[in-house]
């Protein structure tokens, strides 16, 4: 999968549990958008293992547009995730808004995200790089590449250079999707810097329909993995539910990547 | 090919000389940015169509921001573009202008383009519709989705269906790209109008490097086909050099994009 | 008005009929969205004249998205056009769209205006620069200053120098307005040519409410002019009502905006 | 200075020291990018205050892009802006990154700022709101006047309701000045709500020509109050150098600006 007569930046491969991403496999991660109940969480791990998705993915403090959207259920979606991940397999990934809250998010989650609205706040991309652990940094919604891997820049300041990039749309005056995917980045980010790249098709579209076509896009573009929402019942979802795969739809999904995945490898 | 649950528009198959688009196969457009000299145009349409390419493409007359930038050959182009595009068993694509000229233009070619800076020339439009050949409309630079479907309606609107979108990358805040590519729009677009739609990684990223990926990307999310510029030197050629791929480039991208092509056609 | 340290490009004032634009005094271009009916526009030539307005706008040939929009009365709203302006002591401008009505347009207007949707069809400008008239050239809806001076050359390559440029919002993601309106570019094209700029606060902002501010705001940053949309019955106008002010209205603009530009001249 | 047939929400004057902003007067808080000496400072803050700026601006801690850029002095400034601004009997307007360094900046300042980089910093929003400090909320850098609003309504939520809108340009296509002042979004907020709005003119355009009009465009516009840029030597400033006034150049700014405001009160 090299372009004739492209030198890329040596490959970094990050160690995730028994998993890894950077290398030769497509690292998946799924679940919903923010933990609700632990039984829908368990049953969602579940089914997003069997598909072959190993992190799971749930948000315990939400960063909402308006104070009145929901915000999340806390530190007690933090174990939960915890004790689902574990009975499925799984490693956890979840998102810390809070310098305070970093030290707790670090001891329940396998990679601290930094979402969108945070790729900006420098106090909180340095607590959470000197936790070690791995960060998944997402793109600013009207950040250039330049200015997302001088926010990694802040991370690798403390030490830490296990940052996986998250390019996850960003805005234009486009209103038919939530955001406009950028997947340019996505091959030009994997030219200049060895970092993994994952996608996530769920919040850039934010349209089901969109989410199967732009995961397959992403992967021959080059991605190293993928971050989907799944939920049991789009339809009744605390948040984000029009843009929510249904498990059985994951596992179709899953099907298709790999496929992809393995057509380019011997590109 | 088809998402769960999502019901796509009719496909419109559109027959192009002895090929079309909107079907089965994937329609790729290549040539030189603009013509150049006739030699050079007759050697990169043979090499083009060795590696798969059935339409011709490259310019007569171009839209140049600054009126100190080479303008294009006019009509001796045209020509030019019917003699290469003959020996080599091809159809002609190729861009006008200028109401005035459409007539000229509409008998030189097999398929009318109508380029990202005119795509709001509604006078143009209604013109290059009457001719009753088939269109190229490529999205307007900073185009909504609507809106382009809009100028299409100009074109429907004299009777002439046979349109084919060209999605060639938005204008955003991002300066790492020429434009950003809107691959979510390719897919999208499939779900609301059963035109073909395609895509133009040359012009939308700017970059040689990012032309194969993104191609790769842009069959993956669908598209009916491919318009990329291929010049024999680069570093010469009077235009678009750092975005042209060398005729051997280019085979190599053919194989990589059909094989992409195979794969998702089970889905 | 000079910024302490800045060099400002010398002024080129163009006349228009007995009035001129670029000097001491504002130009201020006032009248209907559309030419919908002689009476009306008379009437609405006289109201705007009396406050001050010497410019007659009006549209003959409408750029409208949708092929479905009204596109205008054509050739007989230039001749209404010409016998308002007459009436009231006012000069005319008015848009072209297609290179073969530039003639005529030329034969009936005092000021051809090239649209934001052509600014790149550099046919349209060539040909509008040929006719020797003064041009109200507007921005393009997504151009930077760079590519909409590019566009200004083409017509300077023609021998053609009387050309106004005309700020009206650009396309960001901004939704609360039609488009954000660019004053800054008001004040740095004074710095880098020394063309007269003028701004419409009416396409701009789409909201009847903000045109008098942003009037007001465009003269405080050094505008030259101003193109106004006025109405005698928004409620009930073919295109653009809710941005179109009643004529009483534009009467405590146009003082409001005299007000301004005598409190600024001493700066 | 209402619009005709414009219902504006009633306003809300907050005091600040023996200040006040949103009533009749302006209130122009000025200074440098960010401290960077204590006789400096003293100096730059008695000269804005014989110039008629009654709140202190100057960054303790900076939000920079790369780490590698000067990141602030921390605490000590704090206290350094505190002591110059008793001296020249000025307020202070400061900016907090970390919802830990909240109780210590609401301590020193009499405004608290959320950067531009923080609007969506919900954690942030929330502690600063609890403090009761007035709180200077800077637009997101590409966030629409709903997100801004809804990010106001964190700070509601704690019972704060002293907040104080800062325009400060957002990020569009445009690279000729830093961002695109958006002074429509100035006369929108004033029809809309009844928060005081003030108006970065020296981030926003990034060019020390351009502050002067943008300020008078901005009070034409309605703005309540200005935040501008200062320094005795802005060719070794820390940061921001290009868009920082001489504070012989803020003098007459001032004149133009209150000059300005006397001519619109009276609309």
């Amino acid at each position: 999968m090299s372009e004739p007569g492209v030198k890329h930046a040596p490959r970094r491969v990050i160690n995730i549990g028994s998993a890894s991403i950077g290398g030769e496999s497509l690292l998946v991660m799924a679940g919903p958008c923010t933990v609700e109940d632990e039984e829908m969480l368990i049953a969602t791990a579940l089914a997003v293992r069997q598909a072959g998705a190993l992190v799971l993915r749930g948000g315990a403090f939400k960063p909402r547009t308006s104070p009145s959207s929901y915000q999340g259920m806390g530190r007690p979606a933090l174990e939960m995730l915890q004790r689902a991940a574990k009975l499925a397999g799984m490693s956890v990934v979840t998102e810390v808004l809070d310098t305070r809250e970093v030290e707790t998010v670090a001891e329940n989650a396998d990679i601290i995200q930094v979402g969108s609205r945070n790729m900006h706040n420098t106090a909180l991309l340095k607590e959470v790089g000197r936790t070690g652990r791995p960060v998944l940094l997402k793109r600013g919604m009207s950040s250039t590449l330049a200015e997302w891997l001088a926010a990694a820049e802040y991370i690798f300041a403390t030490g830490n250079d296990d940052i996986i990039l998250c390019e996850r749309g960003i805005r234009t005056f486009e209103t038919a999707t939530r955001n406009t995917l950028d997947l340019s980045a996505v091959s030009l980010l994997r030219e200049i810097t060895g970092l993994p790249v994952i996608v996530d098709p769920s919040h850039s579209t934010g349209k089901r329909s969109l989410v199967a076509p732009m995961s397959r896009a992403a992967v021959a573009a080059g991605a190293d993995g993928l971050i989907i929402e799944v939920h049991p019942q789009p339809e009744i979802a605390l948040c984000d539910g029009p843009q929510s795969l249904r498990p059985e739809e994951f596992a179709i999904l899953m099907g298709q990547v790999q496929r992809v995945r393995e057509t380019i490898k011997s590109f």
